[in-house]
């Protein structure tokens, strides 16, 4: 009973913020007493803490309580093929200290040690040990499959998909304790934009992540669908009309290989144009490059065509663009949205993503916070 | 308190069947005489009833209870360009009555009359009248709009899109008094192939119905899977490559137009076949016609497609075909499984329905149920 009466108190810390013992009672239906003794539980647990005093009414000063954010702390990672990126955040979702590791990689083993290392060296820096960390979440492209133990369509990152290469990687995020947890990056990249960025309160959101890979988390409600097998959203796999010669079925999808970065840059290339980046290419755009310009509006149209796709299955109420090609939306929105409206009845609102690079990490870190609470709930007030 | 547990009760017998007294105890945490009681109220009220004694112990009988299948029925309409039916089930889902009346409706009001016309026969042969009918359910082609009173996306019912038709239509059915809710057709026939036919216990569904039109019904989790706007699974809407000339775009939709009934007719005649239906099509194909054959092969071909895309937004466990075309799964299913196996990493089973013309209706006799007993509880326990 005394631990529900904690828990309570605290789950009302968490969803409103601080506030006075008066107020937690008011809002809990329980006793001032009982809530007082909470209060003191908590404390004493480190999960709470006093911050000052209310002076709402003469002679009264009522404490306030609000929850300790160094009560645990969380790690998000994101793998990306060039760049690994590490946060490392209290629980209250504050950032305490960030990691940016090139990724050079050529074997999943390499990746495992290149992620290891920069999450040791994102603790350290945030002068904490691996004991520390209650909750880890990882970002990857492609499926992570947890039961085997294996990351299942993610033919960017050499070595990868090995079986049992997750299974190394969560032992090894794990051997101080640390729940860990993996996510598809498109999806993390949709929990992040839903909890902080461009998607916040809407019912059903689709974040397309177009960069050196395509991907899309979906949200329904708030909450990721993952369809039967976790491969919702795998939109590279969507059939695109012609496959260039001599690109073998599945590795990677049809529409990756016509309309993500390497696509692009190769598009450019036949334009004429020397260019070794997608981004240079929409920089070239922007300068008014007609070359570049056409390259543009036609990777408008073949992702205004993965939208028709997804709206006439999914109607999501936002379609939000995010990754490296995805998030130059000043360029590609308007011909997406003129184009849909010419073949679908129904356009979603489309706009880029508001957490740029940011966005998988702001997802992992979403993803972690209840975990972790929960966790150190159990750890301190349980002991378990 | 009292009509709190008559509730308790009667969700007992709903959800586990008939019961004794003390199993009902035993099960709800109530104690006997509560049970006792609550069991007197709802039979005075005409919601459960005694169905005799269980000998299970020497010297002991135990009354038998179960809900009264008659305390209200309820009515499921299937609005199809070439059919209306019409079913009267009681509250235990069991259909005590059925109309089949053909669709020649011209307009939008002819096709009003002729669902109040069908729906007020069947009440009548099911020995009711109109004030008996707790709940009606209608499926229909497109996306009703209950706010405006409208239909959209109808294009195969001749002024069925009208605004407010659709109020018209539900003013008219609930005239005496029944609640009254419109959904897809395609998904009532997925939450019917989930309650009663191939999809049970699937978390995540599919139905694609492939007749005179072309939609898909998704389930998640038992539930309906809607979209923002109610047009998730308005796949008539997919780009469908080169579009033949002369169609509008929007209506009806690009799948449609290469894949629905019309469209394997005009296949069969470009063929040399003079057959003027679908059905006659692929039974020629079953028969061996080598012209027949080809074009089922190709209309196998379209439908592969659209699973492909489906699979790649939505992940499904499950695709069950259904319509006048899909349910010739005995033609189709294995052709769209090779060539799926050639196009994407993840291939969903593929099935046909198994409740054929029926599943729309049981589709809307399901999803009326648990709305009939909540309204049934109310006017005769709450007296509201």
């Amino acid at each position: 009973m005394r631990a529900l009466n904690q828990r309570l108190v605290l789950d009302r810390l968490r969803e409103h913020g601080e506030a006075t013992r008066p107020e937690i009672a008011g809002h809990t239906g329980l006793s001032k007493p009982t809530v007082g003794q909470a209060l003191l539980d908590l404390e004493q647990h480190g999960l709470v803490q006093a911050i000052g005093r209310r002076l709402d009414r003469p002679g009264r000063a009522a404490v306030v309580y609000r929850t300790a954010p160094d009560a645990g702390h969380i790690v998000g990672v994101d793998v990306g093929r060039r760049v690994v990126h590490v946060a490392v955040a209290n629980l209250d979702g504050v950032v305490v200290a960030r990691v940016e590791q090139p990724n050079r990689s050529r074997s999943g083993a390499m990746l495992v040690r290149i992620v290891g290392e920069s999450v040791a060296r994102a603790v350290a820096e945030a002068g904490l040990t691996g004991d520390d960390i209650v909750v880890t979440v990882v970002g990857t492209p492609g499926i992570p499959d947890t039961d085997t133990g294996t990351v299942h369509r993610s033919p960017n990152l050499p070595g990868w998909e090995r079986r049992g290469l997750l299974g190394e990687l969560m032992a090894l995020l794990g051997a101080n304790g640390s729940t860990v947890l993996v996510e598809n990056d498109a999806n993390l990249c949709a929990v992040g934009e839903h909890a902080r960025g461009a998607a916040q309160g809407v019912d059903v959101v689709a974040c397309l992540t177009v960069g050196t890979g395509i991907g899309m988390g979906i949200l329904v409600g708030g909450n990721l669908f993952r369809g039967a097998r976790g491969a919702a959203g795998e939109i590279a796999d969507l059939p695109y009309g012609r496959v260039p010669a001599g690109v073998t079925s599945h590795r990677p999808g049809p529409v990756e290989v016509v309309a993500a970065g390497d696509a692009v840059v190769s598009a450019a290339r036949s334009a004429g144009l020397s260019l070794s980046t997608a981004k240079a290419v929409f920089e070239a755009a922007r300068a008014g490059d007609e070359r570049a310009v056409r390259v543009v509006a036609d990777e408008a149209s073949k992702l205004a065509r993965v939208v028709s796709v997804v709206t006439a299955v999914l109607d999501p109420g936002l379609i939000v663009l995010a990754g490296g090609i995805g998030r130059n939306v000043d360029l590609l929105a308007d011909p997406m949205r003129r184009e849909l409206a010419e073949t679908i009845p129904l356009v979603p609102d489309i706009v880029g993503g508001e957490l740029g690079d940011d966005a998988v990490l702001v997802g992992a870190i979403a993803t972690a916070m209840d975990t972790a609470w929960d966790l150190v709930f159990e750890r301190r007030v349980l002991g378990r």
